[in-house]
């Protein structure tokens, strides 16, 4: 497992773009505070990217998607990749974290509830049509852009 | 190709979950006027999700990225996906677009002059050591969310 870990503040470091880079920590207080991430996956071949509702458990996230969804048969014991971010183009800061893992389709009914309770009813929508998707992290990383207004802050 | 177009509003149609669908003037709008997109792409044998600068160009979209990222080698004539959302908590709406399609490394100047200047000075920074991406469209999508407090809308 490959994971930025770094003590003390949420950026201790920069890379050599100059970025700060997120302590594991962080990056999973960042993900937890996201209302939306990002999940990319192949499907036929090709790369996808799909917005989800996900939570944090433990060291893992867990994803909601629909059965009728294209995630249903296209992801489970696959590696795919998790992303949040958030930019600010007045200011020009940002960052974003990116978790890439194998994904496991959730078939306890008690976990699920446990996922379906953390998510709460911020989203509103009833969970029927769905299940939880978890990806467990082999690689958790984060970069942030605190300085100046600028590019992205991660190409 | 394989292309969500309709004539009229920018949401004419609903698809199976309700969602509205984005026409293609309307997804390629949305693209344009998103400062930061996601681009996920395979490197080694894993997918990466990385957000990116970009313009749109034509029917096309365009990507910056720097020459010393991973982008520089994973990319150049492979299927990526490309995608841009905004998504609002507190009201319950969103929208995402994914485009998906073959990336080209641009080596012709005057294109990668023409797309810096379309990217313009909003993300103020200076483009030496970085190259432009193009992404020719397989296929173009939209969905957006705006009755209710719900999901992310596209699971």
């Amino acid at each position: 497992m490959t994971t930025t870990q770094q003590q003390g503040p949420e950026t201790t470091a920069t890379d050599h773009r100059g970025l700060g880079v997120l302590d594991h920590r962080e990056c999973l207080r960042r993900i937890a505070s996201t209302p939306i991430g990002r999940i990319a996956f192949h499907d036929a071949g090709e790369t996808v990217i799909l917005p989800v509702n996900h939570v944090v458990d433990g060291s893992s996230i867990a994803f909601r998607a629909r059965w009728d969804s294209v995630l249903a048969s296209a992801v489970n014991q696959t590696s795919v990749a998790f992303e949040v971010d958030e930019f600010d183009a007045l200011e020009g800061t940002g960052w974003s974290v990116l978790v890439r893992g194998v994904a496991s389709t959730v078939y306890d009914e008690e976990t699920s509830r446990r996922f379906e309770d953390r998510l709460g009813d911020q989203w509103g929508e009833q969970p029927e049509g769905t299940f939880w998707t978890s990806i467990r992290p082999d690689e958790v990383s984060g970069r942030e852009m605190k300085a100046t207004r600028g590019e992205c802050g991660c190409c």
